[in-house]
């Protein structure tokens, strides 16, 4: 049986250290410019040279390389003068209590520079990556800068949940919901009456779980991640997990998009590897669907057939077939139970679907497939 | 000043209505079998043909052409188990007061009929236009048949939520707001304490109002559509207008897609022409943003060039030009209000994004730009 166990990390927000880290590297560039140096940035390197899978944490990490960037460099001063506009921008923000999005930080902080022709920013393409760089060099969250990301998502269950000001159970608000915001740094739980945390792909499963009242009976926090999760729900994930003890499940689609949303909540992606620490959950586990599924449950007829050339046709591997066969090089898939699976798929050429389920009857995700697989451990790693 | 208006409609929702007409329906069919003689439905033509602009009502309405599917008819059969199928299954939800997304309905009625290989339902695209058709049969949603739709979209401001047992004050939910689920036909709302709606188009615009406390200072109820609206949020919008008397106005992206946002909400679309009446909102107004804006507040330096070929050069009109030269036909855009910003938008070639506000300062938006425009009435119709 699943329960919750003894929290392994604890409630870590505060934003006076955003604000130390801030003014130390402020006062550290304005130190070199009074005494007449060239200040420079240490900014760890980004893209996959930098990033390697952590055995022992099971995370993908970023490595320790670094590249200088200097205010009086015909290449970089453009780089450093963006740094610091946003830095400073980021201070406000967080001294103020307020936050923004990527889009509103940009926007912000677009202007031409008086007496040129020179604008600070051309494009977000240009400020998104100076808030990364931020995010490496200071090994923060750029939530916990204020930089809010976009929102998607919503969770059900026995769960207060403290706001602010406000103080709410997430299992009173309907059929709706509450909707998990950009950040959720700030948010704190004063009471938990759920054994696990059930994360789930589709609104649609989501709706049905609620509707069946599976949340109650198998005292569940229900987590939709309506497709790939937002980073706010990946975060949310975390901290439910490492600050209040919960087991995560993870329940999506048996297909390469259902699995590499497990694999994202699980492991953190190569885009984020430097955030993995924060966003990702090595411990969670997986429910379903798997290929065997499909067998002991008698779905063959409501499957559907993988899209794309197989590996052993002329042009192939292509679509799903391709992207299973990346899967199957993931570190963490790994293992015979994983292997098994993503070779099933490729061998029958089919996936399944969440909601096939409901070929059975409606009230059997709820009564028999989930709580008989999730009662016996029938979970992959 | 915008305030609360008289109700226009009642709370309506009546699922022994479309029990009924179910049975009524059913028992026709069993009738006329019964006889001997070859049992038939009339079903609204779909399409383009039997869709017109009310200018009266100021909606897109569905026709009354019909077509005849008989039982005993080789091209008719098919679908005509198929309405049934589909028909008896939602005589079970609805009775049992059970929902399924389209998804679960397809799964739940695609079995091999016993004797043949034949399959109830080869794909979702055979049985979503049956559930359409009993929607134009029978003139109700198919959120009235407990058939949901996808969800999307959450709300934020001072007004209390009935949902079944549950209560609760949609300001009182942190940052986060609550999720609109897919159905709101069951949801009451005990109090009301706004002057109107204020719907936008993006999350990260809403969310920076809910941190503005604009709900609270201009007391208005916040409905993020997240993108184009869901049906559940056209629902509810629809409801909030025609049931609670609120005003709406919409907020988006001053750019042909934002402007579609706003259409549909406002006069519902050409697919669902036969649920109009139900979904949209003649009444709506909007906003922003506009062209004349751009002029208006300085932010000449943060718009962004329509994407496209514009109609004077080669090969064109393509793109946001193409779109926004269809959406100068519309009849409900044939205004010179409307006519002028969208000539406007043709000729400098721009668009200009909500966040875009976030040039002039973070609060702009919640403390001027809103507040100024509503207040003085400068909305288009």
């Amino acid at each position: 049986m699943l329960k919750r166990e003894k929290p392994k990390e604890r409630f870590s927000y505060d934003p006076k250290k955003v604000l130390q880290q801030l003014e130390r590297f402020g006062k550290k560039v304005l130190e070199e410019i009074t005494r007449g140096r060239n200040p420079f940035i240490d900014v760890p390197t980004r893209g996959l040279s930098n990033v390697y899978f952590d055995e022992r944490d099971r995370l993908i990490k970023m490595g320790d390389k670094t590249s200088r960037r200097y205010l009086f460099h015909v290449a970089h001063a453009r780089k450093f003068m963006q740094t610091l506009l946003i830095s400073a921008y980021i201070k406000r923000l967080v001294s103020e209590g307020k936050h923004a999005s990527l889009r509103e930080a940009y926007y912000a902080n677009k202007h031409t520079i008086p007496g040129s022709k020179e604008n600070t920013f051309e494009d977000q393409s240009e400020s998104d990556p100076i808030i990364e760089d931020l995010e490496r060099m200071f090994g923060v969250l750029r939530e916990e800068m204020h930089i809010t990301a976009d929102r998607r998502g919503y969770i059900y269950g026995d769960v207060v949940i403290k706001d602010g000001e406000d103080e709410f159970n997430a299992s009173k608000l309907g059929m709706g919901g509450w909707a998990v915001p950009g950040t959720v740094e700030h948010i704190e739980f004063p009471e938990i009456n759920v054994d696990y945390v059930l994360v789930v792909e589709t609104a649609a499963m989501a709706d049905r779980l609620i509707e069946e009242k599976y949340p109650k009976k198998e005292k569940a926090l229900v987590v939709a991640t309506q497709g790939q999760a937002s980073r706010g729900v990946r975060r949310l994930i975390h901290r439910l997990h490492y600050e209040e003890g919960l087991p995560i499940i993870v329940f999506t689609d048996g297909d390469p998009y259902g699995w590499y949303i497990y694999s994202t909540i699980k492991q953190g992606s190569i885009n984020l590897a430097y955030l993995s620490e924060k966003l990702a959950t090595p411990e969670a586990k997986f429910v379903g669907m798997t290929m065997d599924d499909i067998k002991k449950y008698g779905l063959e007829n409501v499957t559907e057939k993988l899209k794309g050339i197989p590996p052993n046709k002329k042009g192939g591997p292509t679509g799903d077939y391709k992207r299973i066969i990346e899967e199957m090089n993931y570190p963490w898939f790994q293992n015979k139970e994983w292997q098994r699976q993503l070779k099933l798929a490729l061998e029958w050429g089919v996936r399944i679907e969440q909601q096939a389920l409901a070929n059975k009857s409606l009230e059997f995700v709820a009564k028999e497939y989930l709580p008989e697989k999730i009662g016996n451990e029938e979970l992959l790693p």
